[in-house]
Formats: C-alpha cells, sequence, structure tokens
C-alpha cells in the first residue's frame, strides 16, 4: 500500500533556497509525490515581450516546490528519489538570454567591459503528445522541431553546515545542475545533511542541450511524479544517478575541469567499491569505458558528470538495490492510475 | 581515377612536430593516403613490466605518421581529410598512467607536493573481427569486454605565425585532440597555415573514454586510410568535424570551459553562417539541440566539441558539399579494393 | 562622544556561518567595537601534537565574533568598518597543512586519487612588543624571526538572497577573503543586505604570505578594535577596503582569473566614477598605475585584489570622506584610552 | 676583461618566435651585450590615431632581439642573464586596446559573442631624466605623471622538444612573461634547451600595473643592457629571478590558480634545496614569508611569480653566487663607460 501526496504550490508557497525553510508537508519513506513545479521565470514570462529582467525580481528566480520533510531521515543517510514520470503543464514554454548571465558572454564572475548580449525571449510550442517543442526563430522564418525530453535542472536537499543556498547553485546538495540525465526513469542519489533531508523540485526543462550555454533551457511548468526513499547508513558524497543500465556521478564547481574531476573521482571510486577492484583498476576502466555527459556551464558552479553502463561493472549492485524496488513501486503506480 | 598513396614509415621517420618537418610525400588533393601510424608509447610498451617512464624517451612520444604535402594548398584555404578506415595493427594494444599525467593526479601544471600515483600498465586484446577489446585487472581476475571503436587521438597541420608545437598540445591547427569523434566516416576540416597544408596523423585508439581521465586511450598502433581534398578560399578558424548527421567544431583551451566556450562559438557562427540566422537565433538554437561531447581533460590543452544534428539546420550544405564527395569516393575505394 | 562596546564571547557564543544568526548585540554607527576572535582552530590546537583533523570538528571551524546588528542598516546601504588595532591575545600561535586543503594538493574540488600530504602542525613564538614571530622548522634546527604584521583572514555581512554561508567561503559578502590588506588602519566596505547588516569578524593571522599556499596563515585569536559606520544608499558590489592611501576593490571565484576580472573591473568603474573618467581611459590608467595583491588561493572561492593609489586619481573622494572622518574618530579613541 | 657586443637590429632583423632562428650573433659567456629593442608594436604605433589592427600585421607583432648563441651553452646547463640597465629610446611610449584581448573583454578563447571593446591608443610622454611618464585620458583633460619603472616584457631562450613558439606567448622557455620584476638589477634564470641557449628580449615598458589588464603596458623601444653567463649542469625548471634581496620562480600556465602553484611549487623545492629544508617545512616558511607577484592575466599563458627575501632562507646560495659576481661585472662596466 503506497503513499500518494499529490501538492500543488500557492504562489506564495515556492523556495527559492535548498535549506532556511520549514517542509510544505512531511511524507514517509516510499511515498509518491504527485507535484506541480513552476518554470524557472515563475511563470511571469510568457510571451516574447516579457523581458525576465522586467518581469522578474531577483531573488524570486528559480522557485522550487517543496521542502519534503522525509520522516527517518538523519545526516549520514542517503535520499532515493525515483523520478517516474515528468510532463510539460502547458502547451508552451520559454527559453531567454539574460544579461550577463550565458556561456557565450561576459558575466558577472567573468567580468568583462562590454555591454551584455540582447535581450531576447523565444517561445516554443510543447506538443505532449507528438513529443515534440517547435523552435522558431526571432528574426526570419526558421523553424525546426526538436524532440520533447522532459528533465529536472533543480533537485536537491538542504545543505550541511547550517548553509542556505539560492536554487541557482548546484553543489554537493544538488541544486541547479541543469543536466538532461536527471529525467524519467531515473533514480536520484543524495546524502542527507539535516533531519527530514528537505526536498525540493523545479527548474523543469522540456529540453535542453548540453551545457545550456545560452543561459537556460526550453522552460516548463511540470506535473512531475517521484517516489521518495530512504538508504539508512549510506554516505553520498555528490549526487549520483542510477537509470536500469548506468551509474553516474555528478560535480559540481569551477573551472569546468573541477567539475569534472569531482565527477570522475566520485565515479571511480564508487565503481571501486562496488566491484572490489583496486583504485587504479577502477581508474583504467573509467578512462576507457566511461563516457561524461555535460550538465551546465552558466551557472554559479558548472556540473558534469560521469557515466559507466553497469554492464560494463560486473555484479555490481548499488545501494542494495533501491533503484529496481522503486521502478517496481512505479509501475505499480502507474498501472493503478 | 583516384590516387591511392601507402605509405609506412620506417623508425626513423616519425616525426613529433606539426610544424618544421620536411613533407615525406607530395600528395594531389584527392588522394587516397593508405597510412600506418605507431601509438602513443612508439610501439615501446609491449607488456606490463614495460613502465613507460622507463621506455620511452621524452620528447619522443607521440609519433606521428607524414607530414604529408597537398599541392595546391595555401594559407586561406581548409584542408578536408575524410577518414574511411582505422584498423588496429595488431592483436594487442595498451593504456597506463603516467607520473604525473591524467586528470586526477598532480601536474605539472596543477603542481602538487604530492608523490605521483603508480605508474601502472594494462595490455588489451583486441579482436579485430569480434570488434571487441579485453581489459583486465592488475590485481584481482575481474576482466570485460568493451566495444573495438577505432579513432585517431592525433591529427593536424602545421601551425600559423612561424610556430612548431609538440604532437602532444592540441590547439587551433588540431594536434592531441583526443576525441572519439574522429572516427571512420568523419570528414575532418583544418585551416590551412602553410603551403601544402602539412598534414600528419597518429595515436590510434581502441577507444576512449570521455576525457581520457588516466591519461591515455587503449593505445594501437593503426592502418588507417583517409582521403585528403582541398577547399579553396574557406577559413576554417579552428577544427571541424563533418559526418552524415551532424557537424562539429573543436575547442582546445584552458580551463575546460575556453575549451567549451570556443568550441560552442565557432558551432554557433558556423550554423548562424549555414543557415542565415541570427547569431542570438543560432545561439538559442544551439543552446537546446547542441551536444558537448568531450575530448581530452588531461593534455597541455583541454579538448571540447560542439556537435548538432543537421537535421536541426534546414537546408546547411557545409564547405559545399566535400564531404559527400570524399564518402562517394570512399565508397568507390572500398569496393574496389 | 563614541560609543564603545566591548564584546568577548563564551565558547558557546561563536558563528560559523555568515547569514542565519541573531545578532550578539545591536550597536548603532559610530560605534567603536572592542572585540575578542578566537582562531581558525577554535583554540584547540595548541601544541604540535595537536592535528586539526582529530581535535577539530567540521563545521565548528572558523568562528567568528558577532554578527552585530547595526542600526538604521537597510539593504542598499554600505557598512564602513575601520579597523583602529589587531593586537594577537596569546604569545603563541599555530599554522598547519590539513589533509586535502591548500594551494599544493589535491582539494575537494581538485580531485586526484593520491593520498593527502601529512598533517603537520607548527607552532610560533608571537612577541607583541618586538612585532615579530619566530617560525621553527618541525625537522631539523631552521629557525627565523618574521615581522609581526597582524590581520583578519575573515570579516563580512549576512549575504543576500536569504542565503547563510560557511565562514570558509569568501564571496561579494565577504568572509574568508584572507588577504593580508586586511590590516589596522583600513577601512572595509560591505554592501548592506539584511536590516543591520550583521556584521562578524574573526581569523586573525600574525601574518601570512599571498596566496596562502599551505592553506592556513598563522593563526592567532585577537584583540581587535573596529569602529562600524554607515554610508547610507551607496551600493557596493564587491568589497572595498581604503587606506589612506590607496583604494582597493575584492574580488573571490575561481578559476583564479575570475577573482582578478571581478577586482579589476571594480576598481576601473569604481576609478572612472570618482574621476569622471571614461570606462576606457580608467582601465588604461589602472593598466598602469593598479596592483593585484592576492588574498587566498586556497579557499572555496579564490580571492584576489585590485589597488590603485589615491595620488594617481587626481581629487577622488570615496564614500564622501567616511574613512577620513574616521580616522579622526580612531585617533580620538586611542588618545583617550 | 669582458667582451662587449653592441647590437641595433634593421628592421628585417627582428624575431617574432622563440626557437626556428639562426643566432645573429655568437657571444661568450660573461659578454655584455647592448641591445636595441623595439616596441610590441615594431614602430608601428606613433599617434594616438595609429590603430594596432590597421598597422600591425599578425604575426609580426612583438619583435625581439636575438636570438643570440652562448657559447659552450648546452641542455641541462642553465643560462644567466643580468639585467645592468633598461633606458627607454624614445621621448614618447604607447599603450592601447586591442579587439578581443585584454583581461575584461571577451577574447579568442574566452569566446563571447559580444562585439570588441573599442580600440583606443594612449600616447605617453616618456621623461628619462624625471624618470617619470605622463598619461594623458583620450576623453577629457585628465592627466597625471607615474613612476619611470623600466622593464622587458619578454625574455627567453630556445624552447625544448624542437619547438617554436610565438614570442607572445609565455611558458618554461621565458617568453612574453610581462612582469614588473624584470628589470635592472635582476638575474634572470633560463634552463637551456638547446645548443647556445639562443637568447632573445624585446618588449619593453616603461612601466606596467599588475597583471596588464588591458592587454598592454606603456610599450617603448629601449637601449638595454645584459650580461650573459652559464651555470653549467644546473637545472632550472621554469624561469627564476634573482635581486640582492630576494628570489624568484615564474609560473606561466591556465588557470591563472596553475600559474600560482608552478610558481610556488618551485619556490618551495628551490627553497628547500637550498637551505636542506624537509619540503613540508618549506612550504610552511613560504606560505607566511612568500609573496606572489603578478605578471600578466592577459596572454597565452598568464604569468604569476612567487618570491621570498634571501634574508627568510639563512645562508642560502642560489647558483653558486652567479649573481653576485654578475653584479660586480655590471658595477665594473657601468664605471668605465
Amino acid at each position: 500500500m503506497t503513499d500518494v501526496v499529490s501538492y500543488r504550490p500557492e504562489p506564495g508557497d515556492f523556495a527559492y533556497t535548498f535549506g532556511g525553510r520549514a517542509a510544505v508537508r512531511r511524507v514517509a519513506p516510499g511515498a509518491v509525490l504527485e507535484l506541480y513545479t513552476e518554470d524557472c521565470y515563475g511563470g511571469q514570462v510568457r510571451e516574447v515581450g516579457d523581458l525576465p529582467s522586467k518581469v522578474c525580481e531577483f531573488p524570486y528566480l528559480n522557485p522550487v516546490t517543496g521542502p519534503f520533510h522525509v520522516e527517518g531521515a538523519e545526516p549520514g543517510d542517503t535520499l532515493a528519489v525515483h523520478f517516474v514520470e515528468i510532463v510539460p503543464a502547458r502547451d508552451w514554454a520559454i527559453s531567454s538570454t539574460f544579461p550577463h548571465f550565458g556561456a557565450l558572454t561576459g558575466t558577472h564572475a567573468t567580468a568583462t567591459l562590454q555591454p551584455p548580449l540582447d535581450e531576447v525571449v523565444w517561445r516554443y510550442d510543447v506538443d505532449v503528445a507528438a513529443r515534440t517543442v517547435r523552435y522558431r526563430a526571432r528574426r526570419g522564418d526558421f523553424s525546426v522541431e526538436l524532440p520533447l525530453e522532459p528533465m529536472h535542472g533543480t533537485a536537491g536537499v538542504a545543505p550541511a553546515a547550517g548553509e542556505v543556498r539560492m536554487t541557482l547553485v548546484p553543489d554537493v546538495h544538488g541544486g541547479n545542475m541543469d543536466t538532461p540525465e536527471l529525467r524519467a526513469g531515473v533514480t536520484a542519489y543524495f546524502g542527507v545533511n539535516v533531519p527530514g533531508a528537505m526536498f525540493a523540485l523545479g527548474d523543469g526543462h522540456c529540453r535542453q542541450g548540453h551545457g545550456e550555454v545560452c543561459g537556460s533551457g526550453i522552460e516548463a511548468a511540470m506535473n512531475t511524479v517521484v517516489i521518495v526513499d530512504l538508504v539508512k547508513g549510506a554516505v553520498t558524497p555528490t549526487p549520483r544517478l542510477e537509470t536500469d543500465d548506468a551509474l553516474m556521478a555528478v560535480g559540481s564547481a569551477r573551472p569546468l575541469e573541477d567539475a569534472y574531476r569531482i565527477s570522475q573521482h566520485d565515479l571511480v571510486t564508487w565503481s571501486a567499491g562496488l566491484t572490489g577492484l583496486d583504485p587504479l583498476d577502477a581508474y583504467q576502466l573509467i578512462s576507457q569505458a566511461g563516457e561524461a555527459p555535460v550538465g551546465n556551464v552558466c551557472d554559479p558552479n558548472y556540473t558534469m558528470l560521469a557515466k559507466v553502463a553497469k554492464r560494463y561493472l560486473g555484479s555490481a549492485n548499488a545501494y542494495d538495490g533501491v533503484h529496481e524496488r522503486l521502478r517496481a513501486t512505479a509501475r505499480h503506480y502507474l498501472s493503478g492510475r
């Protein structure tokens, strides 16, 4: 008998930080959460004439739904969050440039004396049934359909050491990792830092290129279903993802090679632990079999992932098989709907 | 009637730089080159007991076959090199750590006071017919087959401005880019800096993970066939790749985000030029449709690629269709063998 | 008539974050604060046998004294903090390596597979009267006196956007900037983000080399006197320092060139505003007359400063002369003691 | 009896690379070289209307005088170059921005889609007798005198491994280090990579701020006197500088923290070797006593130095006292002129 919690926040209910907020709900491990998440513009950008710098007010950007207190979660445990489905809530979605934000512009940190790029908004048509989004150039009549591949840019827990971080920041607590790998079918693992873990979720994208080079994906409100669970006594030093086929570790840092190093280091040591391989043997195996999906190269920390197919790791079984169990729960939930 | 040039260098014939060497052959545009390339160890590492630091002598690392003078190539032209096939020349291949080299160790540049990691050699079995390589752990009996996916780590032309660069370095002339995308079926484009372009090739890998995290792929001598051609008057600011399905731009720099920026910037401006899109419209399209394959995160410059499927660019036709013509020549060559 | 507030925290009174804490005192603008600050080890490392990883407990590192609520401070104002004197509170001080922390070692972010450097503690003799500290090698009998040049590594205010940051982190709110420029005679400026500003101070160093390469200075408890004041309606985008002779801007970021860019960008635009120079004219002047003192190259963000002598800026008068007024108040306070 | 070699290159005699050039002169160790060096614009920018992008032609930038073959220099030796005097050759000097070059602009590597900053030239008056240069704003009538502190931005030897590098690049062979520390009174040390070392010199600056933030110093032709000497069998891994009072190591790399790491690592290990200190003891001493002068943050590699006062290193004697001997030779030369 599975707990199902449906939660749709009112406008004043969103959080803009990880940490520093009271829980919106207490949920039991194993609970299914049916959630509504708003887009990164707080739903304020609806037309190409709605410039984010005009209609959005810092720091009320990138709202997240939550946090959820998961009963029994304690520091030293791992929170497992299985993504059952991610469905755009509207038939349109937005992307934009934003002054001094993005990879191909001077920014607050990569400070230059050049004026910012033009602030431009693109509005996409979203066809959930056909699983497409339509891009339309702002100048000229070029238009093309792209596959709909929904994901969440932002997911995480309260940070350690009493910190509170803006939802725009990715770090070891998760946050704004902006990786297309965070899609339906994935189980995400987060180290628990505070009682209840305090999980929150937002920043849905209909799809996103690698690195989110202009600074935003195809931003959309989402109806998303996740299942939360606990792995007691399991340490997770940086967020990890698991699919039926692959294991992934997430690194968020600057410069970008440090995001790469964090993710590869964690995948090497995790793989060594799972297989019994010597660390240098695991280093060699990942060197030849590993992948490195790029998350974002525009946020306050950049994000890269290290990824390896499970079939190369023998009989490795991560987190005592929680992914398989959550997959089964998800099938049960979906079939019973 | 296609020119076919077969060339197998003797031990003293290899080059260790791009630039600064006389051509080993003059070839006409359109010529098919049947080449032998040695592995990055110069073939000196054959067993797990052959430590690279003992059997290799700096700077005689990473030998390349060439350079080839392509008749008629002048600064301001583009050299097109189509990779017809890449076949391992032996039934074994080598990978290793190397002291203070690789992504998860202090290096010459990321200088630390820690002692180096152990220098360890792995020998792989190569089965060309089955298209597999076999990994074997050095400690314990773990073993696994990986797909054979041959590629060249190093390819390029003489640099501009009279420079001569070690073959270990990737930069705008090509060089040690170490990207798995440089495989059979690809056409690579290089801006010509000196008369004859002076193309050279080496550093075959049976396969390589993303970033070449330990510092080496599965290194192998190769029998490789390429077709060289010229696109007169076409400027190529940084190396580019084309397949039947995709366009790619290559960035090599430190820190890694600059390699990302160079590659994405070139793909955005190249796509804008091919489609007639406004640069910000192209920026947006690549932001949602683009990929970012990681080359290496261990060489003197790091390498990332920006990639986009041609189907998203409408009727774009790069370099006046030379890729299609070289594909046809390749089929003709292969069928006549 | 000057307010003088003396405050010596008890062991449980220290803060380990900027933000997220109630004020320990409310003080009026113009108040003199006589403060005791504990060293970054919380006073737990007293002998060379006291290893920080054993006697300190994360996150109870780098305690700060405060926060102080400055009456009338509102977001959009600038808090001015004049450092009157910084005097070591003991006749000894400590420095150490710390596992996977420092510039010449792999770290959490620059993740390597090498074991950490040895954890070693050095104890210095401090002679306040002679203004010297004595270094003693741990192996062998080499010993040398260095000048005593007291400074505070950590000073700042509550961050914007509801964030709470560990005291180990430097950013636009100040924090662990670890610059030797934060010494007696300096006025520091911080943009106010929350009512009361919530100023806190800690991490005294008897001296520190440029970059704090091993990860710690000569760490000491301090008796420090500061005067706090407000500049209403003055925006300070990143911390700034002023002495009788120079203006400085502080940049904290990774990679280190971004810390450089932030600081130089702020000094260029600040100088342009003060002098009426065109921004490119100010860029040129700072390019030839500017300095770039290095703060730290070991903390979660690195810190660099941009500095220019006031005599090169004509009649520029920063923050309406508050530094001069606070200097006068300091002289008055010191003469009346 | 000291050899004195006077050499003033004709327009066609300048070199634009380190390596790849025949010697302009053979000189004996101990020879005094009286040299003329042209400015980085090749003397083509004389007025504020002479835009570098119009009057200079890539790659004919940053000409150097030389190379000089020093008799007896062999790989594995160290070349010592003592700077006796550096005197501006004209009563004017030039600085400028250059499109997509400098620290506060997008560049070729930090590629952005923003248009370049305006290209602007500043012409300075140089008064050698008064030891001043005069800055004049291009817009408005702001003007100020700055101290004349002549230095050379570019000095070095032929690289290792058969490489040839543009004079714009700093690396372990020296090159375009752009540090104000390379002034009269300094002895510079370079590891010898090829027979004769092939020393060359150029890029005089009347002065330069830290980091050369706009991309150029106050660029001037110079009449410069150096004395060259050899230290046989002494290995120098990266350029080093010595004054009467200090030792310095030079690091050139990207990101900037790696330039810092290289320089600090070399200073720590060099100091340990000179004093007999354990490496961690030297790490600690440099952490508290060391400085980190910034060279450039705009060239293809960035440059930082690590510096320590000799008085903190006991009886350390670098390179067997060659600096002292060359100082004596310099005094003898100057007194005999």
